[in-house]
């Protein structure tokens, strides 16, 4: 049998998947921040024509892929990958109902966009399957009432909170194609340090998105500046500061390479998002948009996506459990001619 | 690239991963059952030792996991596949804290059996790893919590519901090695036949069962006498009624071979579990202590083993939806020589 397994947590693909195609839908206040150019669509609604903030999540991914599937005429792909941060995942479950297109559910909080994706890059390199979609969602309102508190109480937010994107992106990952390809994957493992503060998830995360990009160089054999960009999921200005704080600890500089999701999603001097952007919609929309437009137009060549998750519950958290972080990583490569999508 | 696609739903494995190992680890009632000689450990104590159910729920993947790992000698596998039922999976991910084990979490209610054996066929068939576990949980005291009432409520259980197996199955896939071979697998689609009562979750999955048991069948170009056991996760008996009633009016015969893991479960007639038996747990004991073993001894060689999920959430339930369902099968082939576990 092939082997492919690289190191202790990493894979290759020898024959790269390719994406294809991505698409992002986004809410208001994403559509004021610096991302905008990039969105395929945004509403002024939040509720996306719904009646609650959850059926509005399941909105926002059956709008999203229904622009995937457009762009890329593919009218019934052979898996979809996705994932949400609600309860039991009913954001991705209910916007497939009876479309009868295969799915498999995924649960790895805010890193679900790297997850899908690796998984998407398993089923398509494997010859499982020709296509996968790899999709994801939050909701700011669907997330504060489940997390923390309805949006109507009013609750203060402190410093190091994050404000999670409302917001789905999707990738189109084929066995063939043009566009940039996914080179290798590093699985990640949950990391628990103890830290407490359900509202300081980028410290929570720091330690796993550090212990996934320092494997990932180590079982590639590979140095941040193999990357024109390290771009992990939402660990935000703190998360993101504790991170290169590792790394120097550690004699990495990740320095010039690093950049974040949760700093890019937002202008964080005037949209008051504290920390910066958070949830698995912030990655998503992030990567299949800005990210992926900027690696075809030549500006960036190879990316490590390094998908971030806090995987707390309101539950563990009630119960004085502290927040186990875990991160996936995704390296993405495109050596084509430059295009614009 | 290879094509191991076939039909609509499903894919080969042309070199078929092996189920080299596999462990369970059930509860009290569980352990007064017909199952109880193929459980690896029971415990008299639902709090497994911990202070909270969910708690209890962690602990029981960390054991079957042990055992899982001592049984299989391998200290630190390449992957684990894992999911439960919890709000964000905290059973899975709490279990896996600081294990350095890349994680891979999934949900799929309680279909995750199947699907994270249907992913774990992908991971090592791919040759991305050369080694995946593929684990899932349930128990029934945190299921009843967060889907219906606290037990302390004492709510009275209507006929057709069904009893949350408290217990954890794990088996371990490998590339090479001795034991059930995975032939082939069928995706599932979300389907939703406006089933409202989550109390009669049998009747929600059963079109979903249906749907990827006939779909396994015209991608595989086979039928139901193929095989020695076409066995569903947790439809109990209503739902398994409402499986061959399906069946029927297409004109499928799955009589002979059909049985369900709810109604394996517990003895139906002294257990007072009404429908018979549910939860992530339910299939993943069943598979990997009674169903795996009377594979190897020779009892049974082909089995397509067919776990099944209701995508519902208690916050869908109470904003009126109706209750998807899915399925994912798995087709499991032991040819060789007859041994015991």
């Amino acid at each position: 049998m092939a082997n492919y397994k690289r190191g202790k947590q990493s894979f290759i693909l020898p024959q790269p998947p390719v994406i294809t195609h991505w698409a992002s839908v986004a809410g208001k206040k994403e559509s004021e921040g610096p991302l905008r150019p990039w969105f395929d669509a945004t509403s002024d609604d939040s509720h996306f024509g719904e009646k609650t903030w959850e059926q509005a999540e399941k909105r926002l991914q059956q709008q999203t892929l229904q622009i995937l599937l457009k762009k890329s005429g593919i009218d019934a792909p052979d898996l979809v990958l996705s994932g949400d941060l609600l309860n039991q995942c009913i954001g991705s479950s209910f916007s497939l109902r009876n479309t009868g297109i295969p799915h498999l559910g995924l649960y790895g909080a805010c890193s679900t966009m790297a997850e899908s994706l690796l998984a998407a890059a398993m089923a398509v390199g494997g010859g499982f399957v020709d296509q996968a979609v790899a999709m994801t969602s939050s909701h700011f309102a669907s997330s504060e009432r489940q997390y923390r508190f309805p949006l109507g109480y009013g609750g203060q937010r402190p410093p190091t909170a994050q404000w999670t994107v409302t917001g789905s992106g999707a990738a189109m990952v084929q066995s063939t194609g043009h566009g940039p390809q996914i080179t290798s994957c590093t699985i990640g493992t949950v990391m628990d340090l103890g830290i407490m503060d359900a509202n300081n998830m980028g410290a929570a995360m720091a330690p796993a998105a550090y212990n996934t990009i320092r494997a990932h160089f180590d079982d590639m054999n590979m140095a941040p500046e193999d990357y024109d960009l390290i771009v992990t999921g939402d660990l935000g200005q703190i998360g993101k500061e504790a991170l290169m704080e590792l790394a120097a600890q550690d004699g990495t500089s990740l320095g010039g390479q690093l950049t974040d999701c949760g700093t890019l999603v937002f202008d964080n001097t005037t949209q008051d998002v504290h920390a910066g952007g958070s949830g698995c919609g912030c990655s998503a929309v992030t990567l299949c948009g800005y990210l992926l437009s900027h690696m075809v137009s030549g500006r960036f060549q190879r990316i490590l996506f390094c998908g971030t998750g806090a995987l707390l519950s309101p539950t563990s958290t009630q119960q004085g459990l502290p927040i186990p972080g875990v991160c996936h990583a995704v390296s993405i490569f495109y050596g084509g001619e430059p295009w614009t999508t």
